[in-house]
């Protein structure tokens, strides 16, 4: 019999400041029975999904930021999402912000996990490519700190296997998504699948002069060269529109591993995609053009785990 | 002033085996003299540029395949294509068959070269991702045997500076452009334009199901995520249409750091498609997103080239 899953992408409209999470809660879970409705056993929530993005804005006081931090997970307003997911046997994808204690200090990461359709943890991802400055810019229309309020992820990219089948799905967040680094090293350790959310504001604040065209396409691209270049399905859920006024681009996406849009979103509205993934799609490109034991020769990409930054090294 | 530079890519129609190299010759130097009518200072022509694509026949005796190689370039055939390239001041980037007599041994690679507007050879690229097999297989409508005639390149991939703007150009060819890694260590380098040729054929013949119109999709895709994430220019130019009958694909592109096509070929004969290339353009990309030396994370991407084939490798 083929392997198969059925997906389904739910993304989230904007959520404002004056949401509560409860509030959010609800929206997912009727997102999550659409997704049931529809024979979906897999459903990917955005990045950051219980509150508004809230590293746009700076706070003098620290201690402001911690309300938008989770201490634990499930939390007691997620608990009901975790008991109707595993009571439909619907597994998921779900980033939060994280505040861990270890070593009797307070740490804090933009975080996923995945849960199994059982409602167990599968696995957990930190979020590793974290965009934007930890400086105060009080002059620009919003700032993006999650350098600020965010340490680097230290748990890399790893692989799960969930499911029935043993699907083998591989997690990250947002701007790791245009890093092909992300998802070589997903696809080296075996992934099928990468799933992840994303919070894009719909302008360009480091560079007011880009068409605000680009940053969907951008988006896309990234998404489907990832998928070609690894032979994997992609699947990326937006939190999208205007969250108190600050703009995010939607385009939730599935993406087959031909680097074909199979579903797309329309709106910047909570709205669930769907689609039945056939996991055989990928063997041909991963044991043809992408046979990476065949054709992969890491002697020439040395650099790529050895240079940080681009430092100018001309042959002439 | 800002760093400007027209580049003009110039493809090849069909080269049959009856084709002489000095008639080809004449046809790339026709295309460098409309290049130069449009004002271009940098003509980029295909990969094995002077023959028909010959790994796709197989020969007993290996002697038969010398007749592909050159053993010197400039060659007394294409003496006048460096000729007038000089006497117009136009660099170029040129693919063919290498034969190098290295350490007593016979050498044979899938090379390109830069050559200056004043003529002199810049730098020598020899091709890392040899696509296809080496291995009869007769059965097959055509054969892909680049892993059987050619060795894998032995220079790695890099950067050097050409033009009086000094502006930092790299090199790969054809199948590299499939694979993030060959741009990624090109960008690490400072490249802020990478100049390729190809021949690709119109089918997939490892995938007779793959529906053809995803050949030049997949080929734009890569195109376009190379040009974006790392925030430069990219010229690719096809040998394209049908050579005794065996059909390679055109698409012809400039694409530009925003990952935007903005010249295309539309046919499967000789053609020039020029663009006036802003140097400038790319430097917001890699100055915000893809800064590397801010965002990216090289402890969480050694197994890029620690591994080299897919590990099924799973954290649960």
């Amino acid at each position: 019999m083929s392997r198969r899953l059925k997906v389904s992408s739910a993304q989230l409209g904007p959520i404002n400041l004056a949401d509560s999470r409860a509030s959010v809660v609800k929206r997912m879970i009727e997102m999550l029975k659409e997704a049931d409705s529809r024979g979906s056993k897999f459903v990917v929530f955005p990045e950051l999904a219980l509150t508004t993005f809230f590293p746009r804005y700076w706070y003098d006081d620290p201690n402001e930021v911690e309300k938008y931090f989770e201490n634990q997970m499930p939390s007691p307003e997620t608990q009901p999402l975790f008991e109707l997911a595993r009571s439909k046997g619907i597994g998921f994808y779900l980033g939060y912000a994280e505040r861990s204690e270890e070593g009797g200090k307070a740490h804090h990461f933009n975080t996923s996990i995945l849960v199994g359709p059982d409602g167990r943890l599968v696995g957990k991802y930190r979020k590793v490519h974290l965009p934007g400055h930890d400086d105060h810019r009080p002059n620009v229309p919003y700032q993006h700190l999650e350098k600020k309020y965010f340490e680097v992820g230290n748990l890399g990219f790893n692989v799960w296997k969930m499911f029935k089948d043993d699907v083998r799905i591989g997690q990250c967040i947002c701007n790791d998504r245009r890093w092909p680094e992300t998802f070589r090293v997903m696809g080296l350790k075996g992934a099928e699948m990468v799933v992840l959310g994303y919070n894009t504001p719909s302008d360009n604040v480091y560079a007011p002069h880009e068409p605000p065209y680009l940053r969907v396409f951008h988006h896309m691209l990234s998404l489907q060269a990832a998928a070609y270049q690894n032979g994997i399905w992609v699947i990326a859920t937006a939190k999208a529109g205007k969250e108190d006024g600050f703009w995010l681009h939607g385009g939730s996406a599935i993406v087959a591993p031909t680097g074909e849009v199979v579903a797309k979103g329309t709106t910047e509205q909570d709205e669930v995609i769907s689609y039945d993934c056939d996991l055989a799609l990928g063997e041909y490109i991963r044991n043809t053009t992408f046979n990476f034991a065949k054709h992969r020769r890491p002697e020439h990409y040395k650099l790529i785990s050895e240079r940080t930054g681009v430092e100018i090294d001309l042959a002439n």
